[in-house]
């Protein structure tokens, strides 16, 4: 695809569109140059911080009519590079278009600028009888990033992840149209959907500015647990057995001994439960304390078969859960510092399919000699197993990482699992997905791609290579 | 659209690729000239009933190739005729295709041939821990048609519609080729849905031949109950407020005196709630008895303020019970007794924004002299309402029809709701589609159609005309 670059002429035609000429940054900073993870590095020739819906239409229109390439912008939390300009052109930056447009809890919806943050929903519903139930760690994403990635979370088993909550977009198409795709309406049976097109589409097909989500009512009664195995697999394997006894928990993470390790060394402190070497967190809510604790003892005995030791409350105000909720949330951060370099791999695998997984995992480790600490949802079946780079020279480091992904890749394929649960294929993993899904099934997404996106502007060398 | 009319050369070949006979089907009976309302007729040119994935591969491919229309057919419960080959052509019959294929608990999934019915699914796990949650009342429905149209059900206020429940498609495209959509993982971030674009589409893109479905944990214990309310403006109106006190009901249906009345004169009962006018039929499941109590005596609560009298609780083993449950489960077809013809109308809009739809129906009721009975899910905003012929002529019957139609079209339209909730466009509904929707929305649909089916074979002049 040949691209033009920006010229003169587009920045005073597409100046003309923004109002403010401080939400028109002609000479971008590295700001804009990198997502969370930043293995992906790309600064965007012209950045546009838009407000309104009519801007976005004018710049996406112009960009599609011209062919400048336009990447839209959350709040850079991703982690493949989805929201940079690889290919130049414009980062549209959707940071200012942050209001909460509506709320509405008669129709049990809430309607937020594409911009907002989770964080700011989290905010205004704080004191509301309702909630937005998604659950993703980062709290400082974009709704709509959230949206363009079908955000996961820590309560996918019981509440689903962000496909589930949406009920309408706003789409700006390359037509420069605005696009309502969904209604407050809880159901539809109404055509094709596609609202469920544009969610996990990472900005390859449209612009969405306005998102109107399903509110949920609190839950009166919440509590995590806690529970320590002998080892990491009788962990996991207890998941489908809690499951068939009737508890529908909120959350099952797991985490073992060994990144437990590196949260004690790179933080200088002392995991509090001696016993047992894989742990399962285990989050139920209710209506009823009568419920919870129903549900905690049916989840704890259905355990018991598979080596499971005391459990602990975590919401407990004891110095013991205090430290264990410490080290769940730098979990990541542990594994960070304990190594210069570091990529992700989050496949998603049948739930029963986890020890498959992790035995792979040990086997790598072994063949190649790299560090591959991991962590994840056991309730889900998806994975955050990171790759070190540790003292590899960066072309040793390159070649294993690379083998590495393509092993998990295909590990993830055999077990029927998805490459990716919840970070997206971006532009990190764009070379891997056609091997994964095959030619046919690329190829369908190519020309769906066309459709919505005929001269191949919006966000183009994302999750697949275009030809 | 020109199509191939079907003559012994594609007999020939056509039945060469089916082993058995019998299940090639050259003199069609009126069988498979109607769906479950008999208001669309077509009587196919050719009925072929696979059993195997390649049958399906084989025929698709041909009819495509050679430009035969092709009509996937479930077990025929539809009410909009999306299901008849209005064109001519081979009605594909998929109710020998209908093997449990896979029970995968440790998964939490269970894959079925398209054409297995919902009640094959409810008998073989009626033993197991786990369920297929779903609640569609039509019990005989294939899975593949529940697919197609995105079967709504009693329970999707809690647990979704059938999109949520469905975790794998195996989908034979025009190409002859088998595409496999969406995977046993719960997750993905991994590329376009087109398994969420294939549900709700109605048999327009592809034939549905396997469907992997979510296993649920049974809950261990429910409860229905009814509770009458003055008016049904009141019983409506208490529903966003039993959800803001907390409860999540499984069910929430609502039904007036008006509907109920039509079953005591057609069936010589007698209703045995003698106060109140509307009705709200309210469901909930929970893990133990307190819990299921706590919450229904919040939500008998929250309706005091609207007017409510003293509840009846329905799964209790009384007479005064299982008369209103007979009463509820004959309503439609008290309606039906009740007129030589009807139509039917299932918008869905926002759950606040029943009792203005409601009251429309009063104005048109007036306006046309026209008996419009209803009744349906206040829980998530969908209505099913009737259009009775009485004695008025067809001409009369049908222009008083067309006109109501289109009313409640712009009424839900302008509600922010949907043309349909559950039971699809179908053929019955087509012309309205595009006039609802915009012409920009159904050329995006136009397009992803030829995407798929490029010659325009599959399932031809349903939910909007082609062009």
């Amino acid at each position: 695809m040949i691209y033009h670059k920006i010229d003169t002429t587009d920045l005073g035609k597409l100046s003309s569109f923004i109002s403010d000429k401080e939400r028109f940054i002609t000479k971008p900073t590295s700001h804009w140059d990198h997502d969370q993870f930043k293995t992906v590095r790309a600064v965007p020739d012209l950045v546009i911080q838009p407000v309104t819906n009519e801007e976005v239409q004018k710049v996406v229109e112009y960009a599609s009519d011209h062919q400048i390439p336009l990447v839209p912008r959350g709040n850079s939390t991703g982690l493949m590079g989805a929201n940079l300009t690889v290919e130049g052109g414009i980062s549209l930056d959707m940071v200012k278009m942050n209001k909460i447009l509506e709320y509405d809890p008669e129709s049990l919806t809430m309607t937020i600028q594409a911009g907002a943050r989770l964080k700011d929903i989290e905010e205004f519903l704080a004191d509301k009888p309702f909630t937005y139930m998604p659950a993703p760690a980062m709290h400082w994403a974009a709704i709509g990033g959230n949206v363009d990635t079908n955000a996961g979370g820590l309560k996918a088993i019981k509440y689903g992840v962000t496909r589930e909550h949406i009920r309408k977009l706003a789409v700006v198409l390359t037509d420069g149209k605005l696009y309502k795709f969904g209604a407050k309406a809880v159901k539809s049976a109404s055509g094709y959907s596609l609202k469920d097109l544009i969610i996990g589409s990472e900005g390859t097909l449209g612009v969405v500015t306005e998102v109107t989500v399903r509110l949920y009512p609190r839950p009166k009664k919440a509590i995590n647990a806690i529970i320590p195995f002998s080892d990491l697999d009788s962990a996991i394997k207890s998941v489908p057995a809690i499951l068939a006894s009737g508890v529908v928990p909120t959350t099952v993470e797991f985490m073992g001994r060994k990144v437990i390790s590196l949260w004690e060394k790179y933080y200088n402190e002392h995991f509090p439960i001696e016993k047992g070497n894989g742990f399962i967190i285990l989050g139920l809510d209710a209506f009823t304390d009568g419920e919870l604790k129903a549900e905690l003892e049916q989840a704890l005995a259905a355990t018991k078969e598979f080596n499971s030791y005391d459990a602990v409350v975590l919401d407990a105000d004891s110095d013991e859960a205090k430290k264990i909720w410490e080290c769940r949330e730098a979990l990541l951060l542990a594994i960070q510092k304990s190594t210069p370099k570091m990529d992700e791999v989050d496949i998603c695998v049948p739930i029963n399919k986890i020890p498959d997984v992790l035995h792979r995992i040990d086997e790598l480790e072994e063949d190649t000699g790299m560090r591959i600490p991991n962590f994840g949802h056991a309730g889900d079946g998806n994975l955050h197993i990171y790759l070190c780079s540790d003292d590899l020279s960066d072309e040793e480091y390159d070649e294993k990482r690379k083998y590495i992904i393509g092993e998990l890749y295909n590990t993830a394929k055999a077990l029927d699992g998805n490459m990716s649960g919840e970070h997206g294929i971006g532009y990190a993993r764009k070379d891997w997905f056609e091997d994964y899904y095959g030619k046919d099934y690329t190829d369908l997404l190519r020309k769906i791609k066309t459709v919505f996106d005929p001269n191949g502007v919006i966000n183009p060398d994302k999750i697949f290579p275009l030809e």
